[in-house]
């Protein structure tokens, strides 16, 4: 019996996932063939199915590889004292994230395919959903420490927390020369100033 | 010969832009055939292609009529004297219009196409431009009259309310039960309390 080399798994699975999110962002989900993914990555249909049985599941891949960089930099400062500058550092760390033009493109993408398909849609909202929850606990912390206002409900806090970090993405996109490092007081101000007393 | 009814002409031109919407959002751009938009239009091909004579002519037209939607927020509120006041207003209404779910729905199809076909790209970014240049002479004119700190580049400033008015869509398409009205006093904290001094 062949013995499977996790490492090379993973390098293979990277590969396509990485051949994929170049073809989505230059044609779309819709206007992507899988024979289109396999010319891109280097392999045969029989190779690429092999870790991926659908065109369907390289885009879940997508989607939780995308959760999982947001919920890293949750993990990052969730243990932060204070919760005001915990919730400030997550905004930027997810605008230096968003400002990556291939993930913006993706998540573009990801956005206008989670609108219309209800799979996707699906695994969209249990990250939304999650980050939300992440968001509302550190703003509710904030309160308690006395650090930010308590006249506003977290949750609705948290929705423009998050709409901010989405619309981000449009502006890496269609912005020429967008330059984080001077859009970065504007958004630490957005966030403290909001959340503040 | 036959006359041109201008009204007619408009009505059949609104039937086939709806009914267009209503296909691009439920199956996207690539996903849409001229087909499906006239079985949708009750209508010919030839006389879907009397007013229309491409696909891509009907999602110049639908990206124009964004474009005239945001354009008259603005000179509505641009004559009114106090400048902080009107940015105030000008995202509220933005609002208002974002949360349509149509509306928001097709803004992010637009997005999608236009991160990666190089004419829809085009049409978006003269509207993305006008909408930024005309953010800027009132933030300028806020300035001016001492209501908006100095402290921060207008560009900068209009850039991060365009961000904000883009990511209100992926709230209202993803977050069940959107209720504008609650997020209001939120928007208008975040704005006034950013450009302040």
């Amino acid at each position: 019996m062949r013995k499977v080399d996790p490492e090379k798994v993973e390098a293979k699975r990277r590969q396509i996932l990485d051949a994929a999110i170049d073809c989505f962002a230059r044609q779309g989900f819709h206007g992507t063939s899988t024979a289109s993914i396999c010319a891109a990555a280097g392999m045969s249909p029989g190779n690429l199915f092999h870790y991926f049985p659908t065109k369907a599941s390289i885009i879940e891949a997508i989607a939780q590889d995308e959760q999982l960089a947001t919920a890293e930099i949750f993990e990052k400062w969730s243990g932060a004292e204070d919760a005001l500058t915990a919730i400030e550092e997550i905004v930027v760390e997810w605008m230096r994230l968003a400002s990556e033009p291939t993930y913006a493109r993706i998540s573009i993408e990801v956005g206008a395919e989670a609108s219309r398909n209800p799979d996707i849609k699906a695994l969209f909202l249990v990250n939304d959903q999650r980050v939300k929850g992440r968001m509302i606990t550190l703003i509710e912390r904030g309160i308690r420490q006395g650090a930010i206002d308590a006249a506003l409900a977290p949750d609705l806090l948290a929705s423009w927390l998050i709409a901010l970090a989405e619309g981000a993405v449009g502006r890496v996109v269609f912005e020429s020369k967008f330059d984080l490092s001077a859009h970065e007081p504007v958004f630490r101000r957005i966030v403290r100033r909001t959340l503040q007393k």
